[in-house]
């Protein structure tokens, strides 16, 4: 019974698995690892999943293009929850394996340049080559092809392996970012701490196109938490982009906002507004984009449209 | 009865009286010359006159300081109409008088600057003092306290003077915009070429408030016609902004425009929208500020608000 | 001996000549009041004069469209020097007269809207009529014509007049700005408390031009202390814009920004830096604009330049 | 011996070999393949290559973010020269592979998307997976581990393959950019269609940094023509921005815009200015970003600077 059914970033083992795990309604979920992001979010469109959790973002690493791309393009979709994760890799061995017989290194390719000061420090000469997933990696180190793969400490038990080394990143607070996307539905109710996400297409690409975006954002008072340019596909320097604000389509000021892009960009598309990850923990994580601008609350709007009502009427 | 009665910049004989008598109304209404324009407003403040008909800049001399600060402030008032009027002076002198025996000539200050050139090179030896109004000076002439006045052609019969010269002007198209200003009602109907005025006080002087103010107007595709800084009188260096846009109230990108104004600043006050003067005539006055931005129409502004309820029901 | 000689706004009395007083070298100085703000310019344009004090902006009133029309444009001229005298009025009569005498009162249409509210209040029958300049008003009382002027307190010994009332004034702090402008040379040295005045004709009046004019400031950090749009003359709808910003033409933001304008529109007439009035006053005048923005100091621009060089040489 | 030795995004037979090719200098260079674009890039910060050329941008999978994070970060390189090569693929088997044999495919993670609908339509049953680079792919074919490899057809030869299908891609004129990069010396010679890159964090991630990063490039009407957001790795919603933009940086506009950058913003990287490709074929490529604003050619520079000059020596 799909309505049931998650699918997810496979295979088991992978951050994204421990990610979906977060979420309360995971427990009474089936969870279906996919082979690909497309192949997770296709279960969605086709039906028979009723939502899938893939990353979206990383904060060494970027954004995951293949799951911002496919939200961009094909059948609608639309993105409901957000999990953020911190992302700490184990060097995961089969069991007797010490760090000196480490030779060859596997893990994803985002997972190279995280685990690469490491791997400079720790085995500088150990050779590495990319598997299709961190739990895969585990999967061919099971299988003897390499010697050890970096993946979460978690994906040891599912593939009989030991974690060596734990703990291992590059950066400070690495962390992913995954989204919950399903077919289109009612936005997720406001919680005053919220993201909204949508797509840009700037049509002819004029030069002063990207700062008409930002200012439809910025005369309304809604911070930008995220941009990333993606080709079309049309050409060399044909661009659209990948856009995240503050706040909630049913927020006056983000749902003016997404009315002035959709008046002024020949396709805009929503993907949704959703709770902030970690908005229950404020002192955590504080608030991105400072204090607001003044005049943008929803009582300002309300206020500001009662003056524009008694202006026509003439009681001013 | 004061719903009859206009009241006018006076005395007979100026400029003002013949914008005001361009109207077709105003073959039906009492026409009361003021001696001043605040006199002239507040006749309708208090309800003596329906309407008054009062000078708001000039091609040549710009703003009319008095008239911009009396709508700013004090009771309200709102504009229902403009008249345009082509400016050109006569040299009014008692019948006989030729050019030679000009010595001293009078004039509203504002007439000097037009009639400057013509005098340095007709009467370089006339001395010009001030009077109160062109026609105030037409009637010094008449008491013989002058020799010549610069006035409208039209208030010669007033003052029993004849025109000496005619079509006196140093600008080119020289022209004075009039307003007919009302007690607060619904604004006059929409016409499609239309001007809306209000004035914006910018509250703490902020080095980019202007930048803002202008880009609420920007972002929605509102062209400005005139912007005039005055002074609030609470010192040097504070402003606030008596604006022209094209379009009315009722159109919504001028609605959301003074919405956001009205959001985003301490006080602002809405003077009217009402037809463009020569609107009517396409060919003489070309379209002021060029071609619109895409995506600004009435009809742009109510597919965006569809798409947008369509997103929150999930139907995009 | 023109060199010792300065025109100024006359008559004898005026408040121009109160604040040409206040300059130091105004004691060693011929002091010639003029007839009119042209008058006193265009004597220092033909070299009668070494400069020229005018009044050209009042905190109540705002710009003296006489002067900025005359600064904008013929034979240019430029601006050394500021003066910031605080305006108060008072009534000078013939002595002997007693308040209740005083039926027609008269004063410079600029003094008008600042002793309104008194008139009301203590002489609401007065009939006010408009001269040529306070101090003429005050020799009109002296000859009989007008019962009372509005006036300096000043200039009552000059006119052999006394004081009926003093200190009349309708706005807290309302003062006058005086420019003293003598012909192009190097500008007054920087003091780090500097304004520089300009004039910039917007050219072709499309909708953006006045957002572009502010941006080739506020993009590098030069705040603006005042703006005023003046008809060009050509036409309604057309304008020049009169600008004040914070800094000396010296100063690398300031001097950039001028660049940028000049690039940029048609024409730009460079009209001065100067000294901030009350800069050796810092507690009684506040900065205005608030803090400026990072990274536009000399020592920021000096550095860039350095950086680009290096890029330029491979050795950045 | 170095300076004729020029690394390359290897193995031997991608896409990047290809475009190295294109080069004339490369007939005299010593061509070594390496196992990754660090690898490539660090062979010529240690001096064992005089440079490198590796993938930065693919008009359909977007910028190759090691390429552009080993750029911003670690010893600075500089880039000379650009190629645009179009991309096609050419499914290359084992010499007498029937389609219908192809059950498992490989290929570069970025090849994957471009051959996505082709595989749903020839072979949807065959099983993707990903392997380190094209090239790889058909090495991995050639030892029997998979069936066929999508890469280039000139790669078919060097692995003992033969293009079974030619001319594979999903989006029209998908084409890939490549760069040569050396260590920091003078840039290329302006050609008068330049390309200059860099690289800009925004420090504290106020809402308008990106806005004000825009502007710096307006305002001085330099055109972008690529712009990506990347991490920082200190954390979910700190970004730099790689940036490319028209001009050479001793184009004075493009010079003062990277000033200007270089004084707003902590961090600025200059990576170099280099003729666009395709620069000589100008009818095939359109110039990007549409007429240029007036006001910015070197010579509006120039005159913009001696009037400046002028205006300080008392001359304008």
């Amino acid at each position: 019974m799909p309505a049931s059914r998650y699918t997810y970033l496979g295979p088991e083992g992978t951050f994204t698995e421990a990610a979906l795990r977060t979420l309360p309604e995971a427990a009474t979920r089936e969870l279906v690892p996919m082979v690909s992001v497309p192949a997770a979010l296709d279960a969605v469109r086709t039906g028979e999943a009723a939502a899938a959790l893939v990353p979206i973002e990383n904060s060494v690493e970027g954004g995951v293009t293949a799951t911002l791309d496919e939200l961009a393009t094909g059948e609608p979709l639309m993105i409901y929850r957000e999990v953020i994760l911190p992302i700490a890799f184990a060097l995961l061995v089969r069991p007797g394996t010490r760090l000196e017989d480490v030779k060859t290194v596997t893990g994803h390719p985002v997972a190279q340049p995280q685990v690469r000061k490491w791997l400079a420090g720790h085995l500088p000469d150990a050779v590495w080559e990319s598997s299709a997933s961190n739990a895969d990696g585990a999967r061919l180190v099971r299988e003897g092809r390499y010697d050890g793969a970096f993946a979460g400490e978690f994906a040891a038990a599912t593939y009989d392996l030991e974690p060596l080394v734990t703990d291992i990143h590059d950066a400070r607070n690495a962390e992913t970012r995954f989204v919950l996307a399903g077919r289109p539905a009612r936005p997720a109710a406001r919680t005053g701490r919220d993201r909204t996400s949508l797509v840009v297409w700037l049509g002819d690409d004029h030069p002063g196109a990207l700062l008409e975006l930002l200012q439809e954002f910025a005369v309304r008072g809604v911070n930008l938490m995220r941009i990333e340019s993606r080709p079309t596909g049309e050409g060399m320097g044909r661009y659209c982009f990948s856009v995240d604000c503050e706040g909630h389509i049913s927020d006056r000021r983000v749902g003016e906002a997404l009315m002035g892009l959709k008046r002024t960009f020949p396709r805009v598309r929503f993907l949704g507004s959703y709770p902030q990850a970690g908005a229950e923990d404020e002192v955590a994580r504080p608030r991105p984009g400072g204090a607001g601008r003044p005049g943008t609350t929803d009582g300002d709007f309300a206020s500001a449209a009662e003056w524009l009502a008694r202006c026509q009427d003439g009681r001013a």
